[in-house]
Parts: structure tokens; sequence; C-alpha cells
């Protein structure tokens, strides 16, 4: 059985993605999408919803203004001025984006989207930009969950949408080292499509891989596929290359260096601020063989987290350790008795894993878990609550379309935590998250919390707050819910974002939370790459 | 059998430190050095060494100039102007430092040397220095190998020598989190003795570890003890507490982030040109309980190197994976039939460990390795190349010291590169190193080669290059050594330092090999935290 990550994107990697169009405005492919009676479906599991689904959100109804700028004809062939580009590239794809679609509030759209096939086009268009005062917006797949796409404000005479989409080959493979040069305007799945021939796997799977680019994790340190051990992209990463309005540079090829403090480290969650990345190279792995996975369950959370950081503190390091609090668990069908779930996996290309997994299930036992017998191998047949998990993982994000079609506020947000202050995070998250929402809509919300990475040190813990909104308001019972959750995370010293970014959503947070003699240096290093400021204005710093 | 690096440091943290003399001018301390007939024994293996060995230098010997500034009265306290600090404060140890005080041309001397209790104590005097042009070099144990602890040039009104000797405490422990809040200055052994009652260990000894301090090893990016995996001190950074001209700040503890680009990852690597370190919340383990280890000899080089590369893309992960070639192994005494020696061992806390040092040693033999049987557990008899090397590895500084006086010259450096590059790179070091020895001193050379961490996608090489020297010349016959070695690292695409450092000896490798972007970002933050220019100038940049 393997875990919940790796078939999905297994399978997602193998759909005929060529032929399907992406939703402008919602999330993912446009005929995922839930229609009209899922929507009614869903949105009568929770109190307060509408009676029926707000309609499906057109472009031709958006009000677009005429391009304010426009390029010489020497890059001329780089951009366009569609309204469908404009608005395509308009917002990410956070609820709140969702909801400003549906309900008619859809961000200022860029002037231009660009889409340049080399350094020399982006410097070019950099070089353009920075003359004119025109704001350049980095775009990769466009998933940001955190306004990391969007331009807001109005110091600029002009905005660009860079999208990175026509960079999207796999350029080099280094067989021995087992590495590749990779183009960072790539999708995740046309990435691992590249790679296969070569039988390596860059094995980086986030939520959003179907609609996410090498580039945009990059920018924004994404988090991967492993629950233990290495799995942000930054420890993938061997060398990046970086087009700047300063100029372009490259980084040695190492495996290892303590030359100086590592300059890829600078660029890697820059979210487009200092420069754009263009290419990289990234550390492969052979792909798995073996399999094994189990899942317990526990009649406690405490008990579930003592388990996990058990096993996180052991040297196993399972692939997956997914724990889902009893409401996530319902709401995924991994369990509807009250119980907390533990899904453990391990994988392996190089010999069987089901000794490792035994340990760690014992491991969970000596805590409370019951269960954990293993459904090993792939394609034996899986554990129910392994599979509904899997399952539900892949729906999530078409799902929270749906409700917000509904007027149902859903606001997703993770963070990260030692154990020391894990438990008490977690309690504080849901207790005053909970009541919040009670208090803003008037209706009981659901509270679920699912660790998705865990550390030696703590853990990352992932919150899903499902709430009624206000008709016509729920946009700003979002920023409500969000202004809330980002107190409770900087009282109990959460990091404002493990894996979703800061991009603008997160400012207030990040702004407090970042020390300041960093902030003194990344604003004069954004002063010297970007002389002119029109980097992805407003995103992490002003 | 404990693998070499474990024994070593245990032995050493409870040496009875306190009652023993540091050298001022070679390694260590000064009762562990060679007395002359050991210098002349070892001497007489090597072609062209002198007939007796130079004397020990002396402080009083040395021109001693007054200080050429003082503190006020509010600072007085926290420094001295005691010829014997300044002196031993003046240069680190590396070949070219020692052999300078043994030839009477030591670095110009620190005005004062400054012993700060705190935060604001630091603080205080980095005012100070700015308001008066002083330069400020931060000192942990001065085990620098690159020039990073020595003043050079004289734009500056005077020097402080800022050791941090004092902040010496493990100030907090988290048994939940398994992390420390440890001050910068505490050396290694003092460090593990304060962890000891907890149970934990921070478990990373580079070589110099009885010398050298936390914040010495943050500040250089340090390589530790495993010889895979995480090993460098960055992964094992939680937080830092970084003093800088502008302002104090630190990071929150957290397992993982994605907020932006990491604070602490621009310090870590720094070398003290942005800011001190003072203290630092460190990432623990658990003491390992279970141990093997063994050791394979390979005819040839190539072979060896190929069996190191399959081990370390397996996910076997050994904490000691060290291949000695043939010259190094005869150096040591692991071998003296001309073969390579490769040796492996593993470490647990969690359970035998035995099953995957078989895996490993069957990799290797699938590679042409002979031997390998294993010689498990604490105390059991160790196998004689394994505790040969053992013995070698602690005796090799004081060596290099002894063949100083005998006027030899001895050079070593390290770099890492991917592994497609790597056979052809140890091949240039020893055709070229040992061409350009023979060339230089008209004597050969012992050029030899040992890889001391592997990764999946590479592995770092240490080279050790010893040949007599021109009598009164030794100090250019290896700077002379040291410019081509640097060349032929370039050529080669090795980093310019892997564990050492970049100091003032390796600028001119770093500043090609530093990406031009990174190098504006990094003059901008430079000129950002330091305004005054006054922190270790000459460091990483100008």
């Amino acid at each position: 059985m393997t875990d919940a990550r790796t078939d999905a994107r297994t399978d997602a990697a193998s759909a005929p993605s060529a032929a399907r169009a992406r939703s402008w405005w919602g999330w993912g492919w446009a005929d995922a999408q839930l229609d009209d009676a899922g929507c009614a479906a869903l949105g009568a599991l929770l109190p307060g919803t509408l009676a029926k689904p707000l309609p499906v959100p057109q472009v031709r109804d958006l009000p677009v203004a005429a391009p304010a700028v426009t390029v010489p004809g020497s890059l001329a062939h780089l951009v366009t001025d569609d309204p469908h580009q404009r608005a395509a590239h308009a917002m990410g794809k956070a609820y709140r984006d969702v909801m400003r679609a549906l309900r008619g509030r859809t961000a200022r759209l860029p002037d231009l989207v660009a889409h340049p096939a080399g350094d020399q086009d982006v410097a070019d268009l950099l070089d353009w930009a920075g003359r004119h005062g025109v704001a350049v917006v980095p775009y990769g797949g466009g998933s940001s969950v955190t306004g990391g796409v969007e331009y807001r404000g109005d110091a600029h005479r002009g905005v660009l949408s860079l999208d990175l989409g026509r960079l999207d080959r796999v350029l080099e493979i280094d067989r021995e080292s087992r590495a590749a040069r990779i183009q960072a305007g790539v999708l995740g799945p046309a990435l691992e499509d590249q790679l296969r021939p070569s039988g390596l796997t860059l094995r980086h799977f986030p939520q959003s891989f179907e609609f996410s680019t090498l580039g945009g994790w990059l920018a924004t340190r994404a988090g991967g596929h492993y629950a233990t051990g290495r799995t942000h992209i930054d420890d993938f990463t061997q060398s990046l290359r970086v087009v700047t309005p300063a100029g372009a540079g490259e980084s040695w090829r190492l495996p290892g260096s303590g030359a100086g403090p590592s300059p890829d480290r600078l660029f890697l969650g820059s979210e487009g601020i200092l420069g754009v990345i263009t290419e990289a190279w990234l550390r492969l792995q052979e792909r798995p063989r073996h399999r094994a996975s189990a899942a317990l369950s526990f009649a406690d959370l405490g008990a579930a987290l003592r388990a996990v950081r058990a096993v996180a503190q052991s040297d196993l390091t399972p692939a997956n350790c997914r724990l889902l609090d009893a409401g996530e668990a319902a709401m995924s069908g991994a369990s509807q008795d009250g119980s907390a779930v533990l899904v453990l996996g391990f994988e392996s290309a190089w010999g069987p894993v089901e000794d490792r997994l035994a340990q760690a299930v014992a491991l969970a036992r000596e805590h409370g878990g019951r269960g954990g017998e293993p459904a090993a191998g792939r394609g034996a047949p899986a554990g129910a609550a392994v599979d509904a998990w899997r399952s539900a993982f892949l729906r999530m994000p078409y799902q929270r379309d749906a409700l917000a079609r509904m007027g149902a506020v859903v606001e997703t947000f993770e963070t990260a935590a030692t154990w020391d202050r894990l438990p008490a995070l977690i309690e504080a998250v849901r207790t005053e998250l909970g009541a919040a929402a009670q208090r803003i809509t008037g209706h009981p919300a659901f509270v679920n919390c699912r660790l998705t990475h865990v550390y030696p040190d703590g853990a990352a813990p992932y919150f899903t707050v499902l709430a009624a909104g206000r008709p016509g308001s729920e946009v700003e019972v979002w920023d409500d819910l969000k202004a809330v959750a980002g107190e409770v995370l900087h009282r109990h010293r959460g990091t404002i974002t493990h894996h979703h970014a800061v991009g603008r959503d997160h400012r207030p947070g990040y702004d407090r939370q970042r020390p300041e003699p960093f902030a003194l240096a990344l604003r004069a290093a954004k002063r010297a790459l970007d002389p002119h400021g029109v980097l992805n204005p407003g995103v992490l710093i002003d």
C-alpha cells in the first residue's frame, strides 16, 4: 500500500493534462470541479450555508481595463493582454481569491502577461520594467494561497505577470551524481515525466503538485513528500540560477560547502522579491520499490502526539507519518468513532521496510495506539483508513471551492512549533478559532487539525476551519478569522507558515517573527538587487 | 568498536583541561607537543628537512608594541593588553601561522583582547569600536586554519580581539524537544560535559573539537561527526541570537519554517563579518548505545570510490564512512600494502546496527572491497586498521607542528565535488600538487587523500601535502602550493572549502566561486549591519 501522496501523484502524472482546461478562478481542472448538485450536497453538511450555490464566475463579466503600459516592439512577442490570461494571472488560489472571484471582487488584473522563453527574455523584461516603473510578479503554477502572485497597491505605472511556463524542460541529468538541471517553470507532473526514463525521481509532492512549478517550490521553500527527514525543497537544491535586475548568476553544483553563507539559501524562500529563479540543479533519488503502511487509532489526541513524537525521535524516518485528529479523521472517512488516526508509511529503493514499520507500530502502541496491522506491498488490499485518507487528500481543494460556492468560509493554515509548545498551540487554535467563528458568523464551526510533517524537535500542524459565512461578507469573515489565527500562532510561537509561504496575506505575522538584523539585511539585499523596487512589491518586505 | 571520532572525543571530554596550558603558537596543549627528539624522528621520514628542529618560539622574544587604542573606563574591566594574550590571539592555527611564529614573523598583535560576559558587553564593545574605527575580530577557540582570526591591513585605528570564552554555559535544556540553548563561547568538551546529565548530546565532533567553540562552528558552518546524512552544524541549528553593530535579535525556535529565506542561514557561515553570534538553540540527540564498524581494503582507488558512492546512495547512512587512499592508509598505519582502506561505522540509540553494517560491507565487496569482518560492540577487540586510524587522527595536528619545526611544509586542504567530477579532481590534485612541490622545493612530496564526508551526490576529499621546505622560505612555499591547490580546485569546480571556512587565506578562491548576485546581496547586508566596517575586515568580502 503506498502512502496517500505517492499514489495520488503517480496517477496525476499520467493524466492527459495537456488536453484539459484549468479553472481561471478556482482550483485545478475545470472539469474536476463539483457541479451544482455536488456543491449543494456538501453545503448541507454545514449549518448556515446558502440555499443554492453561487454561480461560476465568467471572465466576460469582469471589468477589464485597457493595459496601462505597453512593451516596445522588441518584447512584443513575449507578452499578451488577452483578458482571460490577465484574469487567470490576477490572483492565486486561496479561499480569499476564490471567494472574491465568486463575489465579483476580483483583484486588479495585471496589464500584461509575459511568457519568456529563456534567461535573456527574463533579463530584458526586468530591464524594461525597471526603467518604466512597472511591477513584475513572477508566476509559476499560480497555486499561491497567500496572495503571492497578486499585485496590491498603486505605486507602479503598471503590472506585468511574469509566467515562467515556457521554461518547462529537464535540461540535463547526471546519473552518476543523481542530479538534474531543470527549468523553473515546469509543473510537477511534467517534471516527473521527463525524469522517468532515467529511473530517478525528485519525489517532491506538495499537495499542489499538479498545479505548481519547481520555481514556485524553490521560491517558497515548499514542503515535500516526506513526513520526516529531509523534505523541504531546500535540502534537495544543489545549485540555483537567478536572474535579477542587477545581473544574473548561478551557484556551483556542490554536494556540500562551507564557503561563506549558503548563497542558495538567500534565494530559497525569497518569493520573487530578489530575483527570478530560472533553473536549478536538484538532487534526485531512486524510485522506491518497497513500501509498507499501517494506520493506528487513538482515543486521545495527547497520547497520539506522544506516539508521533516517539516515532519522530527514533531513527525510523517513516516517509509518511500523518496524524489526523478526530474531526479530520471523520471528515476524511478514516474513522467515525471519535478517534484520532495515525497513518504510518515506509518506502525504500533498497530493501524491505516491514521491519521498520513494525518497530514504528510497536512504538505507537506503547503510547496507546490501537490497530496498526500492516497492509504491505503495492496493490495489496489497503487499510480502509489509509484509502479514505488518500482519496480525501485529492478531493480537498475542489471541495473547498464547492463550499465557497455555498457561501461557507474555509480557512486552512499551517504552522510548526517545538514539541514543548505543540499541545497547547493545537488546543488554543481549536478553542479560539472555534469561538471566533461562532462569534463572527453566529454558527458553530469545525476546526480540525492534522500533522503533515514531523521532526525530532517538533511538528507542523495543519488546521482547517469550516464555518458558515455572512452572505456577501465571506471575505471579511475570512480576514477576521485569519487575524485571529495569526494572533494565536504568534502567542504560541508557531511560525506564520511552515510551507505555504508568506506572500501578502501572512505579512503581519512575518513582520513580527522576522529577526530585526535579518530584516535589515534583507532590505539591503533587496535594494542592491532590485534598485527600482519592481520585483513582487509588497511580498516579505516593503 | 566505536568509530574513530567517537572514542577520541569521549576521551577528550574527560581530560582535565582546566589545569593544562594551551600553546600560544601551535596546536592544542603545550604538554602534548612533540619534544625535540620526536620532531627529529618525524622529520627523518621526509627527505630534505632540517638537521635539528627550530626552537619553540617565546612571547618574550616578540616585538610587542604599546596598544594603539585604549577603551574608556566603563569598558576597562572587559579588556586586557597582556602580551601573552595578545600574542595568543594574533593568529589561528594554520601551518602558515605556526611557521610564521617559528620563524619570528608573527602577525600584527591585536592591541587589546576583550572578554565580554554577555550580550550587552558585546554590544558596548561593538559600539565603541564603530565610533573609533577599531577593527573587531571575533575569537572562539582560535583554531582557524584559514586566517579567520588574524587582522591584516592598516585601515583601522586599532584591532580588538573579541574572545567569547566567558560565554561558556549551557543555559537551558528542553528535554521534550531535545534541544538546548547554549552560549557561543563554549568549547566542545565543556559543552558535552554540561549536556551529559540530560542524557543528550550535540554529537558534533570536528577534528578541532577540543579547541573550537560552538560560535566558531556556527560562524564557519563546521562539518561534524557524521560521514553521511545531516552533519554540518547548519542542520542542527534551531535558532540563533546575533549581536550586530546595528542591533541584536534572535530567530524563533522552530523545527522547520517556510517564512521567507532562512534568517539563520545568512549568519551561519558569515565568519563574523555581519555580527557576533552569542548564543543558539541546538538540536540534540540521544547518546548512541549500539555501534559496529569494519574496515575494507581496495587494490584500486577508483573501485573504492565506486564502493563509497554505492554506500552513500543507499539508505544505510553510516556514521563513519572514511576512505583513505594508499598513502593516507600507510601514513596512519591502517595498511602498508598499498591498498586504499574504507572504514565503515554505524551507531544508533535505538537498536542493533550489525545488519546495516553487513549490508554496507556487502555493497563495498561488490565493488572489490576485501575484508570487512565486523568488530562490533563498545570495548570489543578492534580491527587493527580502525584502531590505527583513530589514534593517528588525534596525533595529526601535533605531528604537523613537529614537522613544521623540522622545516617541512605541510598543507592540508579540503573540498567537495559531485561524483561525476570527483575522480578527475582527486587525480589532478595528486598529480599537480606533487609536481608543483617537486618544482618548488626540489624534493619529492607526499600528496595523500581521504574522504571525510560523503553525500548521495558527491563527497568531500581532504588532502595532505608533505614536502621539504626551503629553509627560511617555508611560508612562501606554502603560499605557492596553496595557490596551485586553489587553481586545481577551481578548474575542477570543487568548493574552496567544505568545512574549514574562507577566512583570509581562501579569499581568491571564494571570490571566484561566489555567485555575483549573492556577492551584491552580502555586501549590502554588510553595509546595513556593520556601517562602520569594523567586523572582521578582509574576511569573505572587502
